[in-house]
């Protein structure tokens, strides 16, 4: 099976496993674990931060985030189409007592500083409005195709933020994804935001584990909102240890990004594929079918059948993810896939004169 | 003063002043109130509900429902321009743990039904989903200007709510405003809803509170939840005698449209007013100032100079709200002073060429 | 019937009426209710605190504090036996994301210095432990029979919570009973809490309404919560002005707790009656019954057949509570009453040769 | 260094480490890691449940299952001196809206039936009181020494909830040593409660984990919960093969259980050592020191300077835990460390005639 469904399916590497074998590990909740110190260091450094945490998951390092900058009842501006918005399964209000406010997401996975101003109290001492507390970005973008946010844009937003007080918080479940497709060091962007996390465990394919970064106080109180949630593990060396090896490497995340936009040239040709391949900057490849093409749910059976496995991301949208387990071999094979389930399609359509969506 | 700002600044009635003195009351916590009891019975039979539930306030008749609907973590479905969502504090994050998820409002106050389906979770089993749980509409709808959502309508979104399994709340601050001005009973607007709430003390013009409807069984819940929120009163007969007179002479509320209606075709004459008269169809006008005229902030100002209060509705919108307390004569004392205060920034602006916004 | 289940079963009196019916009101939301105002000034004076705050209810009042005291996740230390642990919803944990860490309450209602102590966290650094957040003491002490906290204790108190860093909140539902009992000043009470609330619909006879005093910053803070909670009502000025006639008749308390005393030394004299007059310091009369009474439900039953009416307070206690509704006179007949069922009743056990209860 | 703070300190074995090297593993969000599913479905087996969820740490575990039960503004019943009141951060209130209401701990670590039915509300038809929704046992009970609860007791607590119509969660932290000290079946103690969870990480000495087991339903709500709190793991197929591991081997926690019986009877013939061997039923041993022995955090200090380490349990109490880490060998020289320290401190004693504590 080609696996395009996600790049949390990511197999760890062998020398991810050796690392995991032989890792020094000690009690991580008494703080003693010499293998989560030395990743906490390393990943603090990468980001250009002051310290470091590492949870289990994304999600927890968000929520961690949100709790740590949020006080009871207040305003956590994020975009409509991001995954703390959407796919974290309203933490912050359950856990946090905070608010989400919604602001339109751009095409490119931005928030425009127009719409952020929108969502400010229109009178903060009045106490019928929840008080903007935290903004937060996603970074690449996941609902946007894996679009970057470069430095630029994280400024303005980090400017606007800085002149209303209020903290910038970067989603950065595939920050270095982002490093790598506008060419600068996943300091460059990270330094723009007040605390930031990245998953191990999605294109740096490591089995389990995200970081959280920021400065020492942050992380002192995210450590308090970890431990809270059920965060804080005992001999999670043996994660970690798989985490710095994947640290080591994330310079091979450029593989994968060519690797999607040969997929995406591949599909774009296609009739019945609707994909803009400039749009396609990191790893995440998102295209609807038109025409004569199945609905997604058979086209995605379809290709199961031809041993391709593919997402839906809601509304009418298909996703393919390139990672470490997909070559450009497979990437071929998919395109092929895709083109002979369009071809049959078009078959039926033609003879059967039905529309088949 | 000529009192514009809103109909929350109605002042009791000689009737509701005696009616209070002469309250028989008792322990309503213990539910030996007789007259919150006949207060309860004549708001159920109005709305055509089984029960009934007074409370302090709109914003906790809006709480108890959304508490007593909405379990952990469940998502409510609103306008981003709600009420309930920006002018609430946020209480359903803080008090429910429930995760807001507004939906674009209309020009008229509504929801389209493709935009709350959009706010559905694309899979209602994938846990990372906060699961809907509750819709909550409008009527009239305050930032929207007082517009009535009509029987039809709001059958329609019933219609889907049921085929989610959804309840739908009515936060009917002014659901009389929107009966009188469409010219239904209010259990017509009401009985498409699960759970309605009305403000006594704002058209209907009683000192304190507001009444909650629904099933037997939900009202007993709600009222869980008001004991919660501290708002189970004692000898509360006294502000439900006040409401009993409201509730006698609601369709009062016809001239106060009438003065609305009257205020609008005054200002939409004037110059630097940008104002839609057959948009006003209760008791609110809003409006926006072009040209030479003042900025909203100085209008206000210099209204208030010569006697009339208005307020400020955010982004650039001026709001003026009829009530009892308004007479014929006060609104067109109002158009009058508004007439002059723009004349006067007109020539200033003439003889300075400055553009004054 | 003589009610003596409850203080909050006061009626207004005629001075009341009167002062709700003339009552100078405005919009308290927008603050500019003139008689809200001069209530609020007056309760600040009388327990000698910088501000204060109108709530519908005693419950809403402490939630107010507590929720203004305590950030999310922070530890309550109150009475196991106390009315905020026991009888106001969990609104702490709900709305406040607070722990409630309940601590021995002693016969007089007190709470030692070593029980608040073995309540703090172990190592407040460590994060497993939540941190502790304010104190709650409540004066009169329902649930141990309307017992006062003298200001010496509440010194104490103060002084360990200060060297804690830890503020002290005052559920002073009854707290001018206390007053009067210790012949103090309300405010040697209230000055050695950071915060108190005192309800006017208990003793004090209004029919709505409590009092949360603290300093200006403090008062702020509560006042959003109030919003959130649904608690800023409109032309409240008519509840108010109870409220104001109530505070200049507190002395008046003082008959309630010779009625009380009255009422206690005559069912001391009963047989089967459980009772200790010298710890009746206030309007409130615990008892238990014993030998051949009858069990209390029953015993409640046959004393409303009689006129009386009595509560119930759980764990085989029975609780009667004097009040501007019972005069001398009541008592007496009161006392008779359960002469005569406890007399029936011994007859009857008698002649059967059962144990009743 | 011998280390007696905890069973938490425990290194993977080689067994364990091989495994997580050779996982077959898969993404577990998505329901696809083999490993995770034999993990759960082992562990269901073991403690005689429909289904099973892997957690990242027994807090999570606790904490899913309170939220799986209770519902907003619920009550959980559990032991003043449990840790899930005391140790886990207050996160059943935090992410819970849930109401903490400990009773008292016996020494044995039971609750009696006595004062879990007096922590049921008085009326539960009466909103002023939280309705109590779930108890919670701990089996063993760590603060209490280690202690294990035998089938008798929690069958006599499932008969009380079932009563009462609630559900019974045990937190078996540790309850592997529990089964092992009563001579049962784990199946035998979990089934009487309607949901459980164990640790991996402790005796069992996995690095990381604990595992949720209850009925099918449960567990899927579970899993809900699991996800918002940010413990949906990916590849955790490498967690889970060291808990495999670690469950193939549970019977030689018999040889913990004979270490800490040999540390007691060592301490307790120390002079200065209070220790009842007889208390001690599993691998924890807690003890205070009397007499001329220094203060606990300088005997601890020694300790330490002797390559013992130990830890204190607050209130004046130290705890030793035994686990695969510690020999015989050890034992024998962390009796000597203490006997060698408390030797010095009474010569020191005699010598000055001071008394050191």
């Amino acid at each position: 099976m080609i696996e395009l469904r996600s790049d949390t399916f990511t197999l760890p590497t062998a020398r991810m496993r050796a690392a995991m074998a032989d890792a020094e590990v000690g009690n991580d909740v008494y703080g003693e674990d010499p293998t989560v110190r030395r990743l906490e260091e390393r990943a603090a450094e990468l980001l250009g931060a002051e310290a470091a945490c590492l949870t289990p998951t994304g999600t927890m390092a968000n929520l961690c985030a949100i709790l740590s900058w949020i006080p009871r009842g207040g305003k956590l501006l994020c975009g409509d189409e991001s995954d703390i918005y959407l796919h974290e399964a309203g933490g912050a209000s359950v856990c946090g007592s905070a608010v989400y406010a919604p602001v339109p997401t751009g095409a490119d996975g931005s928030l425009s500083i127009g719409d952020l101003a929108a969502a400010l109290p229109e009178d903060p001492d009045d106490p019928e409005f929840a008080p903007a507390a935290l903004i937060c970005l996603e970074n690449t973008h996941n609902r946007r195709g894996g679009r970057p946010l470069g430095p630029g844009y994280l400024a303005g937003v980090a400017g606007f933020a800085r002149e209303h007080g209020l903290p910038v918080h970067l989603d950065g479940a595939r920050l270095f994804n982002a490093a790598v497709s506008l060419g600068v060091a996943p300091a460059e962007l990270a330094r723009h935001a007040d605390s930031a996390q990245f998953c191990l465990s999605k294109g740096l394919g490591a089995p389990v584990g995200s970081v959280l970064t920021g400065s020492a106080a942050f992380i002192r109180r995210a450590r308090r909102v970890r431990k809270m949630l059920g965060g804080g593990m005992r001999q999670s060396g043996v994660v970690a240890a798989a985490g710095l090896v994947a640290l080591a490497e994330w310079p091979r995340l450029a593989e994968d990004h060519a690797h999607a936009a040969r997929l995406a040239a591949g599909l774009a040709g296609l009739p019945g594929v609707e994909l803009d391949p400039a749009a396609v900057r990191t790893n995440i490849v998102i295209f609807r079918l038109t025409g004569t093409a199945p609905g997604h749910e058979r086209f995605i059976a379809l290709m199961r059948d031809r041993g391709v496995a593919l997402a839906e991301l809601g509304r009418g949208r298909l996703r393919a993810v390139t990672h470490a387990g997909v070559s450009t071999a497979d990437v071929d094979r998919a395109v092929a896939a895709a083109a002979a389930v369009l071809d049959e399609a078009a078959a039926r359509g033609t003879a059967s004169g039905a529309v088949a969506r």
